[in-house]
């Protein structure tokens, strides 16, 4: 029997790992541990299960334990959680919470997929079983019992219903709500919806929202729930069922109380390679954090491809082989039903208080041909630039129409690149009139913070 | 008054230098001379107004001659052909085909976008009337009126069409007249369709366009027309109409006869300002060849992306500022029905030409995640990479789904910035699941290109 690797946590950010290192070292014996039920899903496809385009909860799953044991001889150990961790001597407690007994697990490796919990304010009423999260398949089961049994204050079926907070997921859950039919009220202490753009980009959001028949209420804050509503800004919201989307916070006490160095918002520090401030103690995904690739600053950013990349970089090391992670500019798309909404790199915000003298372009465009009138949709796209250089420093796109949020993997790619806007904006990029006008809304947008950060 | 500038060319290659040099030069005397009766106009939009999506011949025109005269001061002389040019003298000879008179016009610049002309191979019977070309709003004009007052031999109207070529304005012409009901039948002589893909990923779009209830018959050459039908690969083909896309050529000739040094296929050499041989002469567009930043080689790439780009740069130089071109991938998207299909760099036919040791991965994907089933779209990603450096020369899409074919343009951009295949497979590219699965197709499809060319 080879070095045994213990994994901590079921999902990406473990299991990933492990069928990494499991493709680099055949002999090294890997257990995982996992609390919950489920292993290997997709989270980011909770709103699609709700919103029924995703059928069933198990369309979600990606690896199955047992397909973790055949394929890839990890000895998957469910509904078990790590309790401690002993670096010194190479002992784990685990406790077996479906046959309620504690035991010891010697390791030669550790590394730590524990993830992120939904930030939960400790305000009146937030632990009423009709406030629910979107982090785990078991939340999602959650929502999904509540459409099929609604609470006693909505006898016909959940009919409005309240989210809390104006982030991805907050956008994404509303939508599904829409889908589903419900009136969707969302409510932000934000000046806008969307607190990853500028707020003139978060502007154009909030519009298209109110437009669509999404009710938002900016700048409230939630002060409590009662069974039937949500108090906030003074006044009463009715609720048959409230979703939180308030963001997450790394599970990093398993790690702090082993002794490795905690960083950015508390999440576990990583070198390059993925390893913790202790040499036999790995971690990936939404536990650890990151090097942002523009500001160079340690950021965190938890979000399903970065957990992916890391994890497979922690699982080759874990295996005896070599890798890297790059680091992250914080791409990320989403949308509300027909809206789509990109960001990379920093905002005019974020350039500010990393220390960069930034300038902003923004432009409006289509993301066709404006001639093809039916296709065409408006596209909203700010490019920000450092003055004197014209580096490009970040993007965010707000539009509608084919291919308006990936975008911004242009922007993306030319940030790895250390790219300035002129050389954007020259790009040879993709065109005919179904796609773009002949000047890409993102070339434009880059042309003109050139013009603005040298001229 | 100021220096004058005779601009060649009424279409972008010529307007949108004219325009530049303007707003660089507020003083520059500018003629700018049409030989036909439109100007600035999206010859790309022609397939969609064939198709029925843009209502108005009128609503291709990007700019009017009035437009040019009163916003930009451009002298626009409509239906006056230039014959011939003097630059030793600094005259051109032209005629105006309305009052058919000929005249001498000074100039101390020079600017050509005289465009290309399609491809029409000296078959018999090619001049019918039903046989039409796909380049100028004219042409435009032709084959609407023809759906209007169909042939003797059509007398309930245009039922069955037969596309010559299949290269990108093929492929849009067949999806043009499949919108309108008819029959649609390709005929290349190529062994798939999509000549500027490798023969592989060509194949999956002669797969779909047959799936899509187009008649494609490759590897069969036309050898005549009659009226009413095609005579090709032996046996003939009922046609109501006949559209051509055979491609086209540089329209050189009065370049030639002045003097200038012609380059790849026959087109206007022009340097990376987009100067001529010739000093005082300049060039941009469907006329002249262009630097490919893969290979360094001088190519003819006749697209409006690359026109547009070269006017602009041409057009500063003319105004007395300092503009260079960068240089073509050779980037282009296009789609037929719901396939779409991207390109850039060099395929695998290409690198070899180039004198590249290259290796090529394909992977089949889809654009979105796998569990949003009804908008997921399989796509199919081939990457070429320099073998042992993995270095990134090029890239192929053919899929269906959100996004597929304008993803092309982040290899575009990482070939812009000499990134290799391991640096593309690591891209922080947006993530969501109705956008992409957690790795994006064209992050796989670098990562396997990456592992073939230096494992």
């Amino acid at each position: 029997m080879g070095r045994r690797l213990v994994v901590v946590g079921g999902d990406a950010g473990g299991m990933a790992a492990a069928t990494s290192a499991r493709r680099h070292d055949p002999d090294l014996d890997i257990v995982a541990l996992e609390r919950g039920r489920w292993t290997s899903y997709s989270a980011c496809g909770i709103p699609y299960l709700v919103g029924g385009e995703v059928k069933r909860l198990d369309d979600l799953v990606i690896r199955t334990p047992k397909d973790l044991r055949d394929s890839y001889g990890i000895d998957v150990r469910m509904r078990c959680e790590a309790m401690a961790i002993d670096l010194d001597t190479g002992k784990l407690e685990v406790r077996n919470h479906e046959l309620s007994r504690t035991f010891t697990l010697g390791f030669d490796l550790v590394h730590l997929g524990t993830g992120a919990r939904p930030l939960r304010p400790p305000l009146p009423g937030i632990d009423l079983p009709f406030v629910g999260g979107v982090q785990t398949l078991d939340d999602a089961g959650q929502l999904l019992r509540h459409l099929t049994s609604p609470p006693p204050w909505a006898p016909d079926g959940i009919e409005r219903v309240v989210v809390v907070g104006a982030g991805y997921i907050g956008l994404e859950m509303a939508e599904a709500f829409v889908r589903r039919g419900a009136s969707v009220t969302v409510l932000t202490d934000r000046s806008e919806v969307m607190p990853s753009l500028d707020p003139d980009m978060g502007a154009h959001v909030t519009k298209v929202m109110r437009g669509l028949g999404i009710t938002v209420h900016c700048g409230t804050k939630v002060t409590g729930f009662e069974p039937g509503s949500v108090r906030a800004g003074g006044t009463s919201f009715p609720a048959d069922l409230v979703v939180l989307g308030l963001g997450v916070a790394p599970n990093a006490e398993l790690a702090e109380e082993a002794g490795l160095t905690l960083g950015a918002a508390g999440a576990i520090r990583v070198d390059r390679r993925q390893r913790t401030s202790n040499e036999i103690a790995w971690a990936a995904g939404d536990c650890c954090a990151s090097r942002h690739l523009v500001s160079g600053r340690e950021v965190y950013v938890a979000l399903g491809t970065v957990t992916n990349k890391q994890a497979r970089v922690a699982g080759a090391n874990l295996g005896g082989g070599y890798a890297t992670f790059a680091g992250v500019l914080g791409t990320a798309v989403t949308k509300v039903c027909d809206l789509e909404i990109g960001r990379t790199g920093l905002t005019e915000v974020e350039a500010a208080d990393a220390g960069f003298s930034a300038v902003a372009a923004t432009i409006e465009s289509t993301t066709t041909a404006g001639y093809l009138k039916e296709a065409a949709g408006t596209i909203h796209v700010k490019v920000v630039a450092e003055r004197g250089t014209g580096r490009l420093l970040g993007a965010q796109i707000v539009g509608r129409g084919p291919g308006a949020a990936k975008r911004i993997d242009v922007v993306a790619t030319a940030l790895t690149a250390g790219m300035s806007c002129g050389e954007v904006a020259e790009l040879d990029l993709g065109y005919a009139p179904p796609f773009s006008p002949v000047w890409d809304p993102v070339a434009i947008a880059a042309r003109k913070a050139a013009s603005l950060a040298t001229g």
